[in-house]
């Protein structure tokens, strides 16, 4: 793309438009140059600019990588306010009594479906398990996708989306039965032979947990296509079951109890992330 | 939040992160003043500047919203170039006849599930249908929430997902039955009472769409709710059937044919957005 010369202030606002929204993808010096007809060392100038934008803003940070493949990326994060906003909202919206379903469940669909709310957690998971260079993100459908999606996206890596059953335009899968770690019954859930690349490493995320059966299940699941899961991430996880089938996890909130009876929902921020 | 003083080439950089983050949503000039510790009349001039930023990259503009309720948002576009680069990769993508699965039918999930290509779907639905001012983005599970999930984000609108069949975790539900235009199979789709406000305008985003019988469905499901569908769009539509139970949608791309036996896929672009 070639734009007509910009001046600097609007060549800073330009680069760090398409590298925010292009979330650790890694553009060259070169790219940036052609694209703004500018000399690299005028653009080494603006990214550094850039880069105390993003600082001042407290959102994760720009990182320049030496080197013939080099060039620079953003790292999204939160900014410490933005964490506490959100985890102030969470804990107000999910503690109300209408929540309550039957069996103990709390009603999530608003809070995991508003883009915002799901972009936020996608920036904290992404944060978190960037360091572990996961190949891909992995869920298992439904109500983990939209959180799921928005980890993939700021990690910039692909989705999967393991299924509950076999569907015809999957082509062949390879399907595994694992134990609901709360209900104790059977389950299956299906993935595509050639979803992922052998040797890959993934990060699970979902919207709840409660024994961690079905983080399990995508452990096994993985372990078939000769992968494995180096990270969990989920919304909620429920502390109302004493064991885990998973050891290593995080989650943004923890639901101590729900008393159907009184109408409470108790929760609270997890300490674990 | 409170940053240190930034110079002008910082703070429009600066604000032009914040709204690019947040697509259509609306922040007060006192809310920058705020943030930025600087005269509304100096956050004007600033703003300007943002626009001429956006305008330059070709990606949507800025918007000011005169009044006491005005302010100043980020109204998301994909560039002409990065239009063609999609439909371009979106074509080279999906004619490879390992894509070929039994029945007709291409296994989209590594397009469907890159959040690059499902976030340049997103701008152009939201670009698309922006005008209808939608309340909701709806689909049904599974395959087409990704894409939905972004059309949501850049319209800034919550997210509604419809199930095949209710679950626990939902809450009661109003379901209904609708017949597959293609597979001539009755279906069920179900969705949880308290996940729409009557009288709600919802635009409807799928991965794929044949005859339309699940958009049709979903017209049906809207007005149990007393909901309107405004608009409809889908990544791929097939032309292999004539007639259509829908009318107005529009598509990203065609499958003209699948010919299992040549292992031939013939997509094009739609002519229709």
């Amino acid at each position: 793309m070639l734009l007509e010369r910009l001046l600097r202030k609007e060549r800073v606002a330009a680069i760090l438009k398409v590298l925010a929204d292009n979330p650790n993808k890694i553009y060259s010096l070169g790219h940036f140059s052609e694209m703004f007809m500018a000399a690299r060392s005028t653009l080494s100038e603006d990214i550094t600019i850039a880069k105390r934008v993003i600082e001042s803003l407290g959102e994760g940070y720009v990182e320049t990588i030496p080197g013939a493949a080099g060039g620079v990326r953003y790292i999204p994060g939160l900014s410490r306010m933005d964490k506490d906003i959100l985890i102030e909202q969470l804990g107000n919206m999910l503690k109300t009594s209408d929540r309550i379903i039957p069996g103990g469940f709390i009603y999530m669909n608003d809070v995991i479906c508003s883009p915002d709310i799901a972009s936020k957690v996608g920036i904290i998971f992404a944060q978190k398990f960037k360091d572990k260079a996961p190949d891909y993100v992995i869920t298992v459908e439904t109500k983990g996708i939209p959180i799921a999606m928005m980890t993939a996206k700021y990690l910039n890596v692909p989705l999967i989306i393991v299924r509950r059953d076999s569907r015809v335009t999957e082509g062949s899968t390879v399907s595994i039965n694992y134990i609901s770690g709360s209900s104790k019954r059977i389950q299956t859930m299906s993935l595509s032979k050639r979803s992922v690349k052998k040797g890959s490493n993934c990060v699970f995320v979902d919207d709840f947990m409660k024994a961690g059966g079905t983080a399990n299940g995508i452990i096994d699941l993985m372990k078939e296509f000769e992968c494995k899961v180096v990270g969990i991430g989920v919304l909620v996880e429920s502390s109302t079951l004493n064991k885990r089938l998973v050891e290593h996890y995080i989650s943004i909130m923890k639901l101590e109890s729900v008393d159907e009876e009184m109408g409470q929902i108790h929760i609270v921020p997890s300490l674990n992330y």
